[in-house]
């Protein structure tokens, strides 16, 4: 049985930014909520994989906004998987207005891995039999590999955040929507105050953990892109320099 | 007219920490949400205020928790103004699970302040005269001063953070809950992993704002309770080591 998922968000006070447009990551944690409420429907919820000695991790993520929501709006996020191979999940989304404007839409691309062994398996059996709504719309299956992420990279500007407790997850690991945060909190004022993020992309490459170190990189691809990494500072084991995401956004002035 | 607001959530998953409570910057962000609510009831709502040159500003804020709601639980936040004086505002909040049982309550105390010159004046006319609801179990006012803040303090652990842009609400300055995330970051590992937090108090002192250091301090107090302040580590005017808040929280073992 295919499962589509709908829920409704009235955006709350704190969901906005400082400018009162729905903020990047509280978008995100939305996306993610109602993710999760489509997976329990198709038996595939964290606990269920948790229970065979699984979890879920997020491999790449591509959001495209197209118009921000603003304070007291509703909309409407809807969710469902695309396609299903050996190793990976695909996922779309799409944020609707109440009358029923696209404000944004997402592809993603998920696999699984052995919490024993912390390394990807193929999906189990009663992952990959899942039958996703037959719909004209999907989105096209994201690259494994992106441009950015074959790009030599030299950053021209680096901060470092130290991961705290409130950005780790039930998984025991950085959430994913913690990394994104820190990316939009270390471009510079200038860009933050004249321009709003259009599009941003996101691969995943590894966990971070509690108290590791990140040094969050970025620079800039075009005049209105950035491509961004973020890496592990040091760790007491010596695992340096191990990349842990990389991105590329492009910025747009608002439009109103 | 008096006006009791009752507001419904259902706990998403990115609302709870590590071990799948709800976490305390999750719970204030919706009380707070629920207070706008209520105050746009009242006609003091942020706008209202913005429009006539005024602002909120959060004095104190005294949170209790008794019982951690849990992913996918429904809670009920009910907030109210108590008292009216001269200066101050008072509002009760308490959180109700579904059968009425209360998780959380909270007093806090309010203030307002000009936005032309940045200080605090009499509540205006159209504040002052609003009725609060006549109930018996309005919650005591809060002292103006509580006990830890005359206290000698000398901190045994220091941190610094760096005011990031998420962290900014429409005010631009720094969001009461984002200082609470802060604090919660700096305590050590055992305490968070073995302890829950059982109440905390909050006296905000002075606001801050992007880019501006602030440096997270605390000590000890008793087994289970520590001091807490956070003060303005640097600036560019020289003006440093100013007071942005101290608070006071109390800790327990979690009874399951």
């Amino acid at each position: 049985m295919a499962f589509i998922q709908t829920d409704t968000f009235t955006l709350r006070g704190y969901e906005t930014d400082a400018f009162g447009r729905l903020s990047i990551p509280a978008l995100m944690n939305l996306m993610q909520e109602s993710a999760n409420r489509n997976a329990i429907d198709y038996k595939i919820g964290i606990n269920d994989l948790a229970q065979q000695g699984y979890g879920w991790m997020l491999m790449r993520f591509r959001l495209r906004m197209h118009q921000y929501p603003r304070y007291g709006q509703t909309i409407r996020v809807v969710t469902y998987p695309t396609f299903v191979e050996k190793y990976f999940i695909y996922r779309d989304f799409q944020v609707l207005a109440e009358d029923g404007t696209l404000l944004a839409d997402a592809a993603s691309t998920w696999l699984v891995f052995s919490t024993a062994k912390r390394t990807m398996v193929p999906l189990p059996d009663f992952i990959r039999t899942l039958s996703p709504p037959q719909l004209t719309n999907t989105l096209p299956k994201l690259a494994l590999k992106p441009h950015f992420q074959n790009n030599p990279f030299t950053p021209t500007h680096q901060n470092e955040v130290t991961v705290g407790w409130l950005s780790i997850d039930q998984n025991q690991h950085v959430n994913n929507v913690a990394y994104v945060a820190w990316l939009i909190e270390s471009m510079d004022d200038k860009l933050l105050e004249t321009r709003e993020l259009a599009e941003i992309d996101l691969v995943y490459r590894t966990e971070s953990h509690r108290g590791d170190r990140l040094l969050v990189q970025s620079v800039a691809e075009t005049d209105d892109s950035l491509i961004h990494r973020i890496e592990q500072s040091s760790l007491p084991s010596g695992d340096s320099g191990k990349e842990v995401l990389v991105a590329h956004s492009r910025w747009r002035v608002p439009s109103s």
